[in-house]
């Protein structure tokens, strides 16, 4: 069978998943944890095939790291399914309740989106974390990861389809996709896929944005700034670049170009470049930098994603300066600025167009478990829906019902009845 | 200045608009409100002008008839700007307020979605309505209203821009289009504009849909059911669907298809035949159906949205396969069923995947004033993001506020410090 065939079979049980209550999802989630735990051996050993392959195929020690399933990710997955088991029904709660007319009874309700796709990088944690996700808002999913990953999703997801059969839902809610051209017919699917959400490489994800007409959900580029105002805290701007830059280089959320206001530029861009060098991070820098730090000038239309060792820096007149470069040249993911001025704060917060927008911290803190989500599907740098990290409160939308008794709009129209707004509380 | 100038300056000016506060937006409305009824005779005036030209042109009444701007029209949208501010300011809502740690708090605030872009019918109170929405919402709008309506539009965009200058709102954050070929110039300005709201034909929409990157929130076809049950009552029934049919057939809510039980269709067709053949409207039904009522019947496949005096019917086997025929061919904009068996009614409003499902009442309820939102800027039939009628809350997303006070990710991941969750009520 076809990707186009299972999706379009996935998209007629998918009612049936989303009538399923909270109790047998959550039922669901722990026959996985229970599979998942019970059978650690025989996932370690697949987990092994496919890290010899990734030695065989010289895969950096970096990318290996992140393939490896063992104890310690086994069980912090187990223990981010019980927790999402204990986190409330996100469907079925009641956001507007309010009678129209007399008899004519009007509710907002949160519902599933339906057929999610996620495609994601080769981490198997993801799988368990994405699946558990979907299951939880009662969306279906296709799930297709990382081919370097191929023997332990296979798997993995052997257990989470075995713990959802057993606890009564539909075995077709959950599909694992392994061919890499399963992606290009899933694109296609607009008819029966409502999202879809990729994770991985800039170009991949514009790769996936630009070919299908489905909602896609997530973030292409990811590339951060740190503005150093006039009234920051040197000490503190200095700490938090670099754990923004050098925590995680490969993230999404690292920064990239750093803005530092003019007044202070003679006085820190010296120790910024100090602190950067004892952390091998290449400053790369306008002019008025460069003029502090030596090298060669680079122009800020040349300030890239480097999710490296490697940061933009230039020097700004103002604030508005700051958040203009920001609004321009960002990818509107998320944006600090250090200051201990909290009314630039508020201004810098308000004015920069962004998913996140920080004060003093690191922007590495852009993340669904460090907001205390539990887990997220991915981070979403659009307007349109979720934006910033997602997790189940992105999964789900809503419908209205309308509860009548023979009423017809005639009547309105006419005169003959008039509405009587009136809100039943409480909703939430 | 082409379009593609303006809409990057209206960009620009964006943040303002998101940073005023909810008085200064109140107080742009309330100007417009005044200018718009100080200048009403000469607003009139330009009406003729588009009235003359339309009747010329041959227009048909029915459309002449939304084109005229009266007394009447203008007071009623004066009076929807007045209702709209009497509404809680929906920017600065505070959805999330959560301490991740000692001194380190997070915020979920709502913000307007940025620039958007609305494509509409030939209605003056259309314009009134949809830029008053926006300025609401403090989101920047490059409007574009049907041609027809040039005259009347122009006039009145220039007293709602007067305005919102007068209230001190950038004068930019308005932008009326005039041109046809505008559009193809607003489809390909993805960098500047977030969202697209076309109304119109489902052609029309399609075409957006089809040729942007921007997000287009809408609706393409309007294909409403009505099941009516076993257990319907029949005379209920039948007031409803004439109502669904023939309140305004060129609705995107008005009823296309029936589906009938069939133990209860040897008794209610004939007498539907009947009361739709009194309300001229023609019955297009597959045998099942045309046995009991003579005709040549139709296939289900060529069942349509028909936009006039003409429903299809067919018999089903029982509610699932309603239910299916509805998730199969419909819309997902508003379907309805017709029964007393309130089982039978949370079975189809819980596995009817559309905006609006509901039970013994008209599907041309579907509608932002009948919902009680004030307004509407039109409806959607996505699920990513706004989902039916469309109001103030369709128009603003959020962003995360994270106050800190030098915290690194760093500290977290080597276990120094430990996140720690804590909800400050009350939000949202």
């Amino acid at each position: 069978m076809n990707i186009r065939e299972e999706v379009y079979q996935m998209k007629q049980v998918s009612p049936l998943l989303a009538a399923s209550d909270g109790e047998q999802r959550n039922e669901a989630l722990k026959r996985i944890a229970e599979l998942l735990a019970g059978h650690k051996e025989e996932i370690f050993a697949e987990n092994r095939k496919d890290l010899a392959a990734a030695e065989q195929a010289g895969i950096s020690p970096a990318v290996v790291k992140r393939l490896k399933f063992d104890e310690g990710k086994l069980s912090a997955s187990v223990q981010g399914i019980a927790q999402l088991t204990d986190l409330p029904d996100p469907l079925n709660r009641v956001t507007l309740d309010r009678n129209l007319d007399e008899g004519l009874r009007l509710m907002r309700v949160t519902c599933p989106i339906g057929v999610i796709g996620v495609i994601f990088e080769a981490r198997p944690d993801a799988l368990i974390q994405i699946s558990s996700l979907c299951l939880k808002s009662g969306n279906c999913a296709v799930l297709k990861g990382g081919k370097e990953t191929t023997h332990t999703n296979r798997i993995l997801f052997r257990y989470i389809r075995e713990g959802l059969v057993k606890a009564g839902l539909p075995e077709k809610c959950m599909l694992q996709a392994e061919q890499h051209q399963e992606i290009d017919e899933l694109l296609k699917c607009d008819d029966c896929v409502d999202l879809l959400i990729p994770r991985g490489s800039n170009a991949f994800v514009r790769y996936i944005m630009d070919n299908t007409r489905i909602p896609v959900m997530g973030h292409a580029d990811g590339l951060c700034h740190i503005y150093v105002d006039k009234d920051a805290d040197q000490e503190k701007a200095l700490r938090i670049i670099v754990d923004a830059k050098t925590q995680y280089t490969a993230a999404c959320n690292a920064v990239e170009t750093l803005l530092i206001h003019k007044d202070i530029a003679a006085d820190f861009i010296p120790k910024l470049s100090e602190v950067l060098s004892k952390e091998h991070v290449a400053l790369r820098g306008t002019e008025a930098v460069t003029r502090l730090t030596g090298g060669e000038p680079v122009e800020i239309q040349d300030f890239r994603e480097y999710l490296d060792l490697i940061v933009s820096a230039a020097v700004v007149e103002d604030e508005d300066e700051a958040i203009r470069h920001i609004n321009t040249y960002g990818s509107h993911h998320t944006d600090a600025i250090i200051t201990e001025d909290p009314e630039a704060a508020e201004r810098f917060m308000t004015l920069v167009d962004s998913a996140g927008v920080y004060q003093n911290c690191s922007t590495r803190f852009a993340d669904g478990f460090r907001y205390g989500f539990g887990a997220e599907v991915g981070i979403s740098t659009g307007k349109i829906h979720a934006r910033g990290p997602v997790g189940l409160q992105g999964l789900v939308t809503y419908k209205y019902r309308l509860y009548g008794d023979g009423q017809i709009v005639g009547d309105y129209a006419s005169g003959v009845r008039q509405f009587h707004f009136r809100d039943n509380n409480k909703t939430e």
